[in-house]
């Protein structure tokens, strides 16, 4: 009988439980992929997914944008841009999309890999929601193509959607992640 | 002379200003990639970056595991190991590490793919820390490897390390981040 949890250092080779002062004030600000096309996908995230532009950056000499999104900014933003900037890197969580320019119109661009077929790598993000069916609903109604619909398979109430570019998005609630994990957890 | 900041919806096409009601209480989670020895990956990212393990999920039939990271759990999580899950799927930003069995000790096991050269598509996820320059240090002085250092090309002040897996992670702090991309802004 372990009194100890299961996430506890002993029973995690490699995990040390307390993190060095040095990295007291680190937080996890973003996860960046790339896009095709801004107007494409700023619509799908603000539009299907409610989150907002927190901000945009242009880099014309190697021409690209940064197009940081997010949710929960109670706050409006400072209205100077470069304040917005040093605001947008203090929230958490944010999705930094990299439209280098011209893929939207470029006949001969093959797209961007989601990392879930050869070669593999980066699998998802994931975006807890109030009602897993619920939203699923509504993603259906709005056309959004679906990897794992909530009832397919043995996870039922977890599905995947996929982003314009072909990247798999997790939806999950918690009134249900509990249960349909419990034998893993 | 545009009296809109230029991140609102007229500067960008597809932007809807106003989230959808339905999509209100959703953030973001979890951003999965893979990895191929927890041992390595989970002393990297508790010793080095400081998160810790929230939750550990096991599944023996598909032998994999998943292994969720995080900033700031201020609570004591639940004892209970499903209340523990919903738990952590209640926070944000976690990072999720897939582990598939035998990966760490399988010769053949070529590694996984960073996106970052062909087929490209996932960039990178981006820590904010204290102080760039400080943090850098003390990633060189415990072996970590760098893509970019923080007084590397243009981007002063801003620095990409590589995780066990060879994943870039973006390093940077709130004093720096505003001037260095001024121009972009």
């Amino acid at each position: 009988m372990a009194s100890e949890s299961k996430e506890s250092p002993s029973n995690n080779p490699g995990l040390h439980a307390s993190p060095d002062e040095a990295t007291k004030g680190y937080f996890m600000q973003q996860t960046m992929f790339r896009i095709k096309d801004p107007k494409v996908s700023l619509d799908f995230y603000s539009r299907v997914l409610g989150m907002s532009l927190l901000k945009r950056l242009d880099f014309p000499e190697m021409k690209f944008s940064l197009y940081f999104m997010g949710y929960g900014n109670p706050e409006a933003p400072p209205t100077d841009p470069t304040e917005r900037t040093v605001w947008t890197f203090g929230q958490k969580a944010t999705i930094e999309l990299t439209h280098n320019w011209g893929t939207e119109s470029d006949p001969e661009f093959k797209g961007y890999h989601n990392g879930n077929s050869d070669p593999r790598g980066f699998g998802h993000i994931g975006i807890t929601v109030d009602d897993t069916y619920k939203a699923c609903e509504r993603f259906e109604s709005l056309g959004v193509e679906f990897v794992k619909k909530p009832d397919d398979g043995k996870m039922k109430g977890i599905a995947f959607i996929k982003d314009p570019d072909g990247y798999w998005i997790e939806i999950f609630d918690l009134k249900t992640i509990g249960h349909v994990t419990a034998v893993a957890a």
